[in-house]
């Protein structure tokens, strides 16, 4: 099944699975962020959220670990005209560095471990957005994110549905994409004085 | 039923029905504008579409006939700290006046009517998207974009599911919205020469 | 895309569109039909639905004006072992003869032309189930209902989704069939002569 | 918000929750049964789902341990007409004893436990469905089954839509039910000399 795309994305090259517009918007729109914002990602793929995230944002760093990743990423940065998206070779979860991020979106695997480094990175109130297709790890990713105190945790599926309006009859299509992935939001307390203590010593100490 | 919002949208007043930020990620990812996009929207209503297109763009400019709707988006345009987004007392079918627009989106009655006049405000490419409840309305206002030369017609329904990570169990929610609106997008031919003629004169005409 | 069948199913020939299971099964749910009840359906086409209401039904008549769909749903009625299904070659919209039905299914082009016949057919609070794809067709048929003074009248879409529950993660299955078709339901007033006019003489009238 | 239920069901009494008609007719539809079929069914709770299968079933037995829930059922049983249905008070899981069951439905916590006696009652090729509204349950119940030999298993969400028809608009309801429970059906395999081993012995031993 041919996936339907919009011009903008149609241009992309696709390497690893891609985020879907539909995700991308529902990322954007639910994080509140915009042209002041500074975003992380991880890890990078194919690169569509990371430019979608550059073309609204300030400043967006994306991790990736593969090199042939990275090449496809780079020239969708080019295709998008986003020069403001930085793609670095690297370990989030080991080599983050940045501090008062607004967003960090995660797409990979094991992403809980992520948890606790995100954490320091982001500002107070900030967001995290985990990509996930099955249910087995969004509740991992939902415990990591709770047992270190983030708040508001949320799990959404965005289902879009394509109508067909034809002389012929107005209808939904008949079949169509049912799933990519479920999203998990969180938000980092305004005040970390207060939260429940997080587990970002343990897991250190895990290694 | 009490709609979850994201912290960002929370605080905004509302007076006319909102339009919700799963349908606003939508337009914004589909639409592929971003910082350096001039948007027009109309109506503004509680104006949330036209402060989160502001968050992201470079310039919005908003129509809107009530003063009373008027006066709730100012106040959300201070809370959302846009100062980019213009709110404009107007009919965006007879006094929209921007030129080289990449995108307009209308909330509005019978907005089928604005076909014509957005036809001459976009770009080359430049996108329009229109927010319709009922399948009837998404009919006239595909026609008219069809009769106009508009590309790539696409009709959606976004569904946004919420999904309950519980210690006694993981589930949908029970209940939850099952429709807002649809969302037709339709691009605005490349070559404006090359296109079917336009029925703008007709309109014209027709007053 | 293949469609996942129960083996009740699997084993049935195929000829013109079939109706599924989970279109039949709220068909047979929602109107509580049950072994002492006298149906009856229109077209037959490969007779899905006639046998499956034959299994659980008294009696079911089903009509088909084509010889050669008519072929396929006697062999499905014999796979199915359904000897009280009888498959009449005609017109429903005129050869209908039976009197206190207790559901009618249609599944046919124009299917509002047989209201008025169906009304007589049906006992009172007897129900009437229309199986169709498009929009425009639930509005024709509908109005229809409504004219001829039908109550409760009501219009479903059944969707099912696949859930895969793997060693690798449970999920919804990325891709499936998102729409069959709307299934409009409708109840014959229980006593006729406190209803609105029927339209009946002026069905008749305009032939 | 008011579940929208047809006249049939509007009739009976509420105790305990209901299954909706919209999965009790998957689970007719999916399972094949009809007029000469043996169905089990536990608990029974409200009555909903066991009259409703012993209005198109040969023989109904269904098992509940509380008597304030049997005694709603019974009156339901009245209501629907179903002389053919048996209520027993008992746990499904210890006083089955019936034989060559075609179909077994199962509303209860831990069901998982009652696998082994169930696939004894079961003829060859006899089903099993499981109402679960949790994916933890889901999980459960389906490797049971596989660990007793079952073929086919299958989970489902069935997800009824509702639309408006009315002269100011179609749409959907903005509003619904978008869960009730997830339902998993499986097989008993055709030869049971030829499938996995079971765990019955191992069940049994843990008592």
């Amino acid at each position: 099944m041919k996936i339907d795309l919009p011009d903008s994305y149609r241009r992309f090259k696709r390497g690893p699975q891609v985020i879907l517009p539909k995700d991308i918007g529902l990322i954007i729109a639910y994080s509140g962020i915009g042209k002041d914002s500074l975003c992380v990602d991880a890890g990078t793929g194919s690169g569509w959220l990371a430019v979608s995230l550059a073309r609204v944002c300030n400043r967006v760093i994306s991790y990736e670990l593969r090199d042939d990743f990275i090449a496809i990423a780079e020239k969708n940065k080019v295709i998008a005209n986003t020069p403001n998206l930085e793609i670095r070779k690297g370990d989030i979860t080991k080599d983050l560095k940045e501090k008062d991020v607004d967003l960090i979106t995660l797409d990979m695997p094991v992403m809980e471990k992520a948890v606790p480094r995100c954490k320091k990175a982001l500002k107070p109130s900030g967001m995290i957005a985990g990509y996930l297709p099955n249910i087995e790890q969004v509740k991992k990713f939902f415990a990591r994110l709770e047992k270190n105190g983030f708040v508001n945790i949320r799990t959404y599926e965005c289902i879009l549905r394509d109508i067909l309006v034809r002389p012929e009859g107005t209808r939904p299509s008949t079949k169509g994409v049912w799933h990519t992935a479920y999203i998990v939001f969180a938000t980092k307390a305004p005040d970390s004085q207060k939260v429940a203590k997080s587990d970002t010593a343990k897991e250190h100490a895990n290694g």
